[in-house]
């Protein structure tokens, strides 16, 4: 990785907002999406954050994305709402769709919001950790933008990756975080691996005759495979298409046939959806001993002994936090293709590169 | 199978019931747990029925269940409860537990539900489904009651095979309803792998030195994997922990080295923890509207084109009603070593054998 190139956290998340400014985004909602982008690649998400970037500048040069969204409540009740993104950037959809779901949780202990008409929107774990500060948990479930996977014994495309995260608050310890793709892989490490010109490992894709796919430079190709790989891959299979029920169908969005792969699509509407919800821990109980519960839970784990050749245990969020801690000081690392990508961004926009 | 003896629900239910009035029951909790459990085999939860019933009348005798028990609301928010089981049986509790998650929701839109001090309480899916006759999305999650699975990497028992429900209504088309464990195989399978002395698949257990186990009888010496197996088991490891996080630790109820293993302890109060939400459809739109994109995605999934190989593709739920009406109709069928286990429990008790 001696060719990568490191960037500071605000270097790059100023890089973006200039991007996102150049592109028609208002100064605000710039600031938003550049600090939630680069927060992901601070945590290591590679795959969704300023990696991103070339393909959201691509969509909204097209008219793929409304740069001044009129995000509204469409349905409202005490404890969901359903929010009508109006096509704007997925991440101001669900930051503002995070901050209803916490105060709506002060007063009925849970709530629930919808997004439609939303577009993607970086890693889950970033909106399912929103509500951790309020001490409440988060729960975030999304549709993916390109289906990827078809039903358990099929060939026809109806499902994505469709994530879950759940964020849960801790007392000394950090909080535990998991973000997970239904699939053995997320489709954004496939591009990862293209983008770094490495090969996948067997298991994370197939070919249309059921046989393993390792060049990610083929991944049109092929299919992911749904968690549980070709053993019990219907569970994967299963939970995809919940998530997919309750984060696109439930709230009015795209789900199945009517989701557009737009990584070949720059100017559909994507009516994206994704679903958060935040549950008040003060609603179940003492928030300390839940806290201190917790703490001691990561404990028993982190010192369970451990499996022949096994180093550490780790919990759900420990990596990507270490991983935090890593790039706030050593920077972030940008592989070339990546870097040549933002540099022609930077061209057409007439900005200045990152480098 | 031909030498597997075959009853009638009504019968099975008549059975249950008689023996949880003889173990000291009311007779209406009793004439609920029997219509949960006999439920359970109809709709092929083999694991999770009337084979579960010699080692509830085990706990009820040895004092590990308290069979007048005062189930009550502990905290109670508008869209939230924690439901105190007072250590009865879990079938009583989480009925009770849907009902006010699904009064709740009527208003709030979602609503979430606790319990603590509860029990085993069968199959996920008959809670997850109880919202469904109100047009209502249903989830359940649970804390098993043996912790067979170690975290990720590790050697020391603290999971259980916490599983997830989900019940989506549709309009013509049938429910779909997921109910899966968190591990490659549910523990109850094992179980009635032993029971009908079959092996395992390998892939379902590994034993301490990680090499596969597929002697059921065996299992005591080995643990579950978790979802993902070998390659991408972390996913689900992280899935039982987030799971047994909302079902245990924030109900207050067991998790993690607190969970008592009732395959091996009979009277030890077990505090086992589940959770049920119940989301109101009509909160995010028009109903008539989501049932019919669920039925149209219900068609799509399985009009899909297949894999070499495959005769049919199913959604999450369709085999267990195809279950359901085929054991409705030709009977429940009980293997030998079941219906001896049956057999001694109606001695016990003084009361007629089931066949």
């Amino acid at each position: 990785m001696s060719s990568e190139t490191s960037v500071t956290f605000d270097r790059l998340k100023a890089f973006i907002q200039e991007a996102m400014i150049k592109l028609g985004l208002p100064a605000q909602d710039a600031a938003t999406v550049a600090a939630l982008m680069a927060t992901a690649d601070l945590q290591g998400s590679d795959g969704h954050g300023v990696s991103r970037l070339p393909q959201y500048a691509r969509r909204i040069r097209a008219g793929g994305v409304n740069v001044r969204p009129d995000i509204r409540v469409v349905h409202d009740h005490p404890g969901t709402a359903v929010l009508h993104g109006d096509n704007g950037m997925g991440h101001l959809v669900m930051k503002r769709a995070a901050e209803i779901a916490i105060d709506k949780a002060r007063t009925t202990g849970i709530a629930w919001v919808n997004s439609q008409y939303s577009n993607h929107a970086g890693p889950a774990s970033l909106y399912a950790s929103m509500p951790l500060a309020h001490d409440m948990i988060g729960l975030y479930f999304a549709v993916g933008n390109a289906n990827h996977l078809p039903p358990w014994g099929g060939l026809d495309m109806l499902l994505s990756t469709n994530p879950i995260a759940a964020a849960i608050p801790a007392g000394d310890e950090r909080p535990i975080v998991l973000d997970m793709a239904t699939t053995v892989a997320a489709y954004g490490k496939v591009k990862t691996k293209a983008l770094r010109g490495e090969t996948m490992p067997e298991g994370w894709m197939i070919d249309r005759e059921g046989k393993p796919l390792t060049d990610p430079k083929r991944a049109d190709e092929g299919m992911l495979l749904p968690l549980g790989g070709m053993e019990a891959g219907y569970k994967g299979y299963g939970l995809a298409m919940i998530i997919g029920l309750l984060a696109g169908t439930l709230g009015g969005a795209a789900m199945g046939r009517d989701v557009i792969d737009f990584n070949h699509d720059d100017d559909s509407v994507t009516n994206t959806g994704q679903a958060i919800a935040a549950i008040n821990i003060a609603a179940f109980g003492d928030i300390a001993t839940f806290k201190r519960s917790v703490d001691a839970l990561v404990r028993d784990f982190r010192s369970s002994r451990r499996m022949p050749g096994v180093e550490r245990i780790s919990v759900p969020g420990e990596r990507s936090a270490e991983m935090r801690e890593k790039r706030a000081h050593g920077g972030i690392p940008l592989a070339p293709a990546l870097l040549q990508g933002l540099d022609r961004v930077a061209e057409e926009l007439g900005m200045a590169k990152l480098r």
